[in-house]
C-alpha cells in the first residue's frame, strides 16, 4: 500500500482499511465451518463504517448488533433481516419494538428481566419474538478483564439453570419462540481451550433442551477470536470450528459466530504524521497528530499497536509516541524502537481496523478523521474528515440571545 | 433541581448543567485572586458546549485552548480574542497559522522545535508571535497518572534550563516576543503544595528573565485544582492565590490560571433509567441506559462518580451500575449500595460537567446525548441528542455503488 501517497491525497490522521483482507478473513472462517450450515456474522461494533458493513454482506454475512443503531446501520448497508442478530445487556423498548417489527432473525436475551420485556412488547405488537438465550458458561476466557465476558462475575448472559428455566417459560408463551442458544465468553481469546470448554457447557444444555422438545435451530457460539498485534500465537479458524463442532456431533443445528475484530482488525492502519520530537530529561517522545481521541486503545486497554515508520530505517533509541491532546493518558505507544524523526514524517499504526474508529471521539475538539478502503488495487473515501460545522452543528442554534 | 421532569421532559441518558454553579465557582477564583490583575481562563477542554463558553465569556473569562477546534469554538461562543490562549504538545502548522492570524493572546509553547516552527510561520505570515514557554517544573501533582502533567517524563513543557535558553532565544528574534511564563502540573489536584513548589520554581525563572530585559507580562500558573468526587478535601481558591501569590511579591505580572475541572465539575447531572436488574451469582447488577460511551471516566481512570437514586431510599445492597455497551470495561460505578430498583427508576450520576460530555463517542453505533442547561430556575436545551442520520451523515454518500 503506498501511505505516502494516501496521506497526501486524503491528509492525516487517516484510517485506512484493506477490503481484501476482509473477504479473505471471512472466506476462511466461512471454509472452517463447512461440514455444517453456518451463519457467519460480523461483529458490527468493531468498526461499523456503513461500507465496511456493505463489503462484508456482498460475502453473505450477517450482522451481530449491540444497538438500534447497529441494527439500523446493518440494514442501510443492505445486510439480509434474517442475517442480523441482536445482543447486549442493556435493550431498551424502542430498540425492542424496532427489532420486532423489522423480523430480524433472533434476540440474544441476556437476562430474565429483560425476557419478559421481550415477552410483553411481543404481546402488544401482536407477534411472536424469536429469541435466544445467552448462557454465561463461567469459562475464563484469560484476555484483558475489559472484554472477558465469560465470567459470573461478569454482567452478560445467565448461568445453566436460569437458561433452563428461561427457555421453559419460553416455550409455555404464546409470544416467545426459543429459535438459539447463544455463548460468548471474551474477546481477543488466544487459546482454544476456553472455547471447547464454553461449547460443551452449551452443547449439554442444548442436549436438554432438545428432550424438552424445545427445538432449538441455531447454536451461537460468539466470537472473540484474537489476532496478532504484536507476537501472539494466534488460532486458527479450522481449529475453532473443530473445537466448537466436536462437542455438536449428531446434532442439526446451524452453526452462528461473531466475530469482529478477527475479521477487521488488521485490515485497519491509521497514518499519523509527526508533528515535532522532543526530549524531557531522559526521556524521548515523538509527537504526532494522531490522539487518544482517534486511538483509545493503548490508553484504555494498554493495549500494543504495531507502529512502523514509512521511508526510513530502523536503528534509533527509544520513545514515547504520544498525541497533542493534553493529558498524559494520550500515547500510542510507549517505549517503542524508532529513528530520529522530524515534522512531517509518516507513521503508520498497524492492526487499527478494530475498535479504533468505531471508539473515536471529539475530545478537545478534535474532529474525527477520514476512512478510506482499498479493494483490488483501488482506494475510495468511505466516510469523509469531520470539519468545525459539524462538530459545532447539534450546538449552534441554542446559542442564541439567552 | 426536578430530575424527574427533566428526564421527561428531554428523555435520557441526559447531561445537565447548573450554569449558576458555574457562576459563583468562576466568582470564587476572581476574588480569590483579586488583590492583583488576573486574567481567568476556562480549561475549554473540560466541556466545551458553546453555550457553556458563552455564560463563562459573559463573566468576563478568557479560555485555554489546546486545538484550533477550542479556539474556533470560543472565538465563536464570543470569548474575546485577547483572553485566548493556546497550549498544547502538538500545535500543527495550520493550527499555529489560525492562532496568529486570529492575534489572540498568546501560545504557550512546549518545545524548542515547536518554537522554531512558531518563528518560522509568523515569519512566513509577516507579523510577531506572543509566546509563552510552558515550563515542566518536576513537581509531582500527587494525582492520577494519566492526568499528572508536571514530572520530567510527562510529555509537557521544558525544563528550567531549557526555558531559560528558548526565551533568550525569543528575544533575539524578530518574529517572536515572549510575553508571558507557563506552569500546569496537573488534574484533579488537593494538595497545596505542589503548587507553591512549582510557583516558586517558575518564579525564579521569571526573576532571572527580568534581570536579562526580557519582560514578561503574564504569569501563568496552570490549573488543576481539584473536586470532591466522594470525600475528598479540596483546595480553596482563596489558598490556591495565596500559594501563587507569595512567590510573586513585588513583581508586576498579571496572574492567569486556567481552569477547567473547578468551574464546572460538580455543575454537571447525568440522568439515566433503570433498564434492568440482574443477579449472576453472587454479583448484583444494575443495567441503565447510560454507558462508557456517555460516560468513559470510571473505565479509563477508574473514577468514582456519585450515584443517587431519585425518589427511592437508601437500605439496599451492593451492586455495579453498567450499561448497555458489550464490554466488561463499561461501568459507571462498581460496588454501590442501591435500593431494590426497576425499569424506569431515575438515577444521576454526580459530578459529571466536566471530562463527561467532551470524551463521549459514538461506539456501539450509540448516539451522543442531548445537553441541558439550568439557569435562574429555568431549562434549556444546549445541544439536540443526536439522531441515526447524524451518525450515518458523514459515510451514507460513499456507499453507493461499488
Amino acid at each position: 500500500m503506498d501511505f505516502t501517497k494516501l496521506s497526501h491525497k486524503y491528509q492525516t490522521p487517516l484510517y485506512v482499511y484493506d477490503f481484501d483482507y476482509i473477504r479473505e478473513q471471512f472466506s476462511c472462517v466461512k471454509e472452517a465451518f463447512r461440514a455444517r450450515k453456518s451463519l457467519v456474522c460480523y461483529a458490527v461494533k468493531a468498526n461499523s463504517n456503513l461500507s465496511v458493513l456493505k463489503h462484508l454482506a456482498a460475502l453473505g454475512a450477517g450482522c451481530d448488533c449491540v444497538s438500534v443503531g447497529e441494527i439500523k446501520r446493518a440494514l442501510f448497508a443492505g445486510v439480509a433481516k434474517y442475517k442480523i442478530i441482536f445482543s447486549g445487556v442493556g435493550k431498551n423498548d424502542s430498540e425492542i419494538e424496532f427489532a420486532l417489527k423489522e423480523d430480524i432473525l433472533m434476540l440474544n436475551v441476556e437476562s430474565e428481566a429483560e425476557l419478559k420485556r421481550v415477552e410483553k412488547i411481543a404481546q402488544i405488537l401482536k407477534t411472536i419474538a424469536r429469541i435466544s438465550i445467552r448462557v454465561n458458561p463461567n469459562v475464563d476466557a484469560k484476555t484483558h478483564p475489559y472484554i472477558s465476558t465469560g465470567l459470573k462475575k461478569n454482567k452478560f448472559g445467565v448461568d445453566i439453570d436460569t437458561a433452563k428455566k428461561l427457555y421453559i417459560y419460553c416455550k409455555n408463551s404464546p409470544f416467545l419462540e426459543p429459535v438459539g442458544i447463544h455463548c460468548h465468553i471474551g474477546s481477543q481469546i488466544l487459546d482454544v481451550a476456553p472455547y471447547s470448554e464454553a461449547t460443551a457447557v452449551t452443547a449439554e444444555l442444548l442436549r436438554s433442551l432438545k428432550a424438552l422438545e424445545i427445538d432449538i435451530k441455531f447454536f451461537d457460539v460468539g466470537g472473540g477470536l484474537g489476532i496478532r498485534y504484536k507476537d501472539e500465537v494466534t488460532i486458527e479458524p479450522y481449529n475453532f470450528a473443530q473445537a466448537v463442532l466436536a462437542n455438536l456431533a449428531g446434532m442439526d443445528v446451524t452453526i452462528v459466530c461473531e466475530l469482529g475484530r478477527f475479521l477487521v482488525g488488521n485490515s485497519g492502519y491509521l497514518l499519523t504524521k509527526v508533528l515535532y520530537e522532543k526530549q524531557n530529561g531522559a526521556k524521548r517522545f515523538v509527537i504526532v497528530d494522531a490522539a487518544m481521541n482517534d486511538l483509545i486503545r493503548p490508553s484504555l486497554y494498554n493495549a500494543y499497536h504495531e507502529i512502523e515508520v514509512v521511508d526510513k530505517n530502523g536503528g534509533g533509541t527509544l520513545a514515547d509516541v504520544v498525541g497533542p491532546v493534553c493529558e498524559s493518558g494520550d500515547f500510542l505507544a510507549k517505549e517503542v524502537m524508532l529513528p530520529p524523526l522530524e515534522n512531517g514524517d509518516l507513521l503508520v499504526v498497524k492492526s487499527a481496523g478494530a475498535y479504533c474508529f468505531s471508539m473515536s471521539s471529539n475530545y478537545n475538539s478534535r474532529p474525527r478523521v477520514a476512512e478510506v478502503a482499498i479493494e483490488d488495487g483501488k482506494e475510495r473515501l468511505i466516510r469523509r474528515r469531520e470539519k468545525f460545522e459539524d462538530l459545532i452543528e447539534l450546538e449552534r442554534e441554542y446559542l442564541g440571545e439567552q
